[in-house]
């Protein structure tokens, strides 16, 4: 049996829900013939790659699939490509800020990688589902970039066959009712087009 | 029994849908205690005050609640003022396109007036409900104040009880998958969001 | 000589500074044949209508026309109507919060007026000349609304020849370089535009 | 003495102007010490590169900047990285469209490469100034990023001392008051930036 990591991130700053945990708890156990297994990430630049790796080594994943929030996206956004730089005006959840810094200063650490999973597939069929969703060119220079470069430039160094990358998820629809400019997304969208990006990804 | 007449409106230009009319004619035909009878109406500035009042002259409801599709909005939002106005970039679907000219020209037309719906109770009932929701104070210029800027005036006019008003809505999220960059609302929220709003005039 | 009374508003809350009283302290005193007087208001409810009266009075202007900040916009935007009502999720500056109260609740105090500028004439111009200009709808629920509404209602019942009404500027571009993403205007430019409006109006 | 090349966009599609052209020919032709060298690229895919490595094996620059409209941004937006991909919704110049395929796909071509001007320095310089600015961390996937990336992976290629990258500007402020929900920013103000940003760029 098939088995893909799926992770979510804990609540940022005084947040009281993080919509990307919130969808990947949602999620089913097994999707068709692939078994699902749901991790909470912390929101912090220095534990997070290593957090990973940790539940990867214990897992051995066919895939891993991260996910975070991305407030003021109006679309489901699998990312394309991760870059090897921190920076961003808030501290994380450890008090921790970097202002403009590589992740990773050696030699052969690539400025940027491009995802293994198939996401422009992954767009199409969720548009299809009547979805919103859209590739995106940036996943960001925070945590949830750290984390998709650490992976990225891991699987790669190791040849690995797994497969791996991130998507974004809108902030959900109780966090667009207490601030209603903010674009959001229902849950049960965000579990669904979850879902159906993680149908592409075990098909792949 | 009490009987609300709720509107929407048919498709615009060269849109397929519009999330108004799919919205309203996915309501029950009974909230609670109350009649819902469920209209359509045209995109049309110089038909939709008449075919609104033959509607009303027919049914003889005690509230009459229009809507509306917003393009760009992340939340429903309960108009709280029509203005005496018509002004639009675009022809509506007669080809008719007023560029700055007051709707009604005798000396008693006020120059904008309140809904009689509750509208601020609505914003806070759809937020504790988790839909994103906030009173607007502008239905614009286009076809949507047209009706609703008539209705008022038809109601102030004749001392009606009638509670009148308009809610715009946001694109639905069939028309967010074809457009990934606009925000949108899934179809149930959009429904269950009317519902509660029409509960919410039914009490009042 | 005609005269014109200019005003803009004192910085809000933690701002430094207010991108309207900037741009009005920086016009000519005199436009072609008219006077300019420029005049600071106070950002408080309670306060902003009677202090407006008072210059009046004083100085027996042939038009008013209060000038505001209004971030997030991208052009300068003559404002078409006032509204009689207040709801605003922060305090002014004396720490005065309204959470939707009509201003004035006498009977026959109107919904909403519009402005007797020449807001439509105002924009056409502004745009002819490469400055970004739009007659908008709402003037918002604030402080800004608050002395519009006092303004056109005071106009209005004293069936004045004054002419009156409100622009809203865009924040000024010192305010986007604190913070990039919020839409911006220089200075010079707001300050051409409120100059070009005035000449509008002086020949109205 | 130095020498920059500095390259802006003819229009695309039905626009008559380019921001980016338009701000590229407003330059001096001297800053400081150093020779600025101006030139117009095609807004084509297939064309671009050559075009831009044509006139630096004429001018041996000890820079290249090139420069290109991004419209619905804010800010001056030197940009960090470009990817090894193109994909877009509209046709260039020459009617070509690519719809998600690599740029480059010999083995060595890397995912992405940053730029090798100072993006950071140049942000600060400019908020400094009181000119909005920010670095992006995305050129985008059409015939900017094409450029960007062809011109990275040749100096990184060949390691070249030449520094070479992107920077972006807004819409300019003519182009608002066609469109006045466009944020802009004035000519000046544009030209102002660029020159700023290319006197960091002399110093580094």
């Amino acid at each position: 049996m098939k088995r893909i990591l799926v992770t979510g991130f804990e609540a940022f700053g005084e947040d009281r829900i993080n919509a990307s945990w919130e969808a990947v708890e949602a999620l089913p156990d097994v999707i068709g013939e692939t078994e699902i297994v749901k991790w909470c990430l912390p929101v912090e630049y220095d534990r997070v790659e290593g957090c990973l790796k940790g539940f990867m080594e214990e897992l051995e994943p066919n895939a891993v699939v991260c996910v975070g929030q991305a407030a003021g996206r109006t679309a489901i956004t699998p990312e394309k490509a991760a870059i090897n730089w921190m920076a961003s005006g808030t501290a994380d959840n450890a008090g921790v800020k970097y202002e403009g810094v590589r992740i990773c200063d050696d030699e052969v650490a690539a400025d940027g990688y491009f995802a293994s999973l198939p996401v422009e597939k992954i767009e199409a069929v969720l548009k299809k589902a009547g979805i919103p969703a859209q590739v995106s060119y940036t996943a960001g220079t925070y945590v949830c970039n750290r984390v998709m470069y650490g992976l990225l430039r891991y699987l790669r160094q190791q040849a690995s066959p797994i497969k791996g990358g991130f998507i974004h998820v809108p902030c959900s629809s109780d966090q667009g009712a207490e601030n209603p400019r903010l674009p959001s997304m229902s849950k049960e969208m965000i579990a669904k087009g979850l879902e159906t990006a993680l149908e592409v990804i075990a098909k792949a």
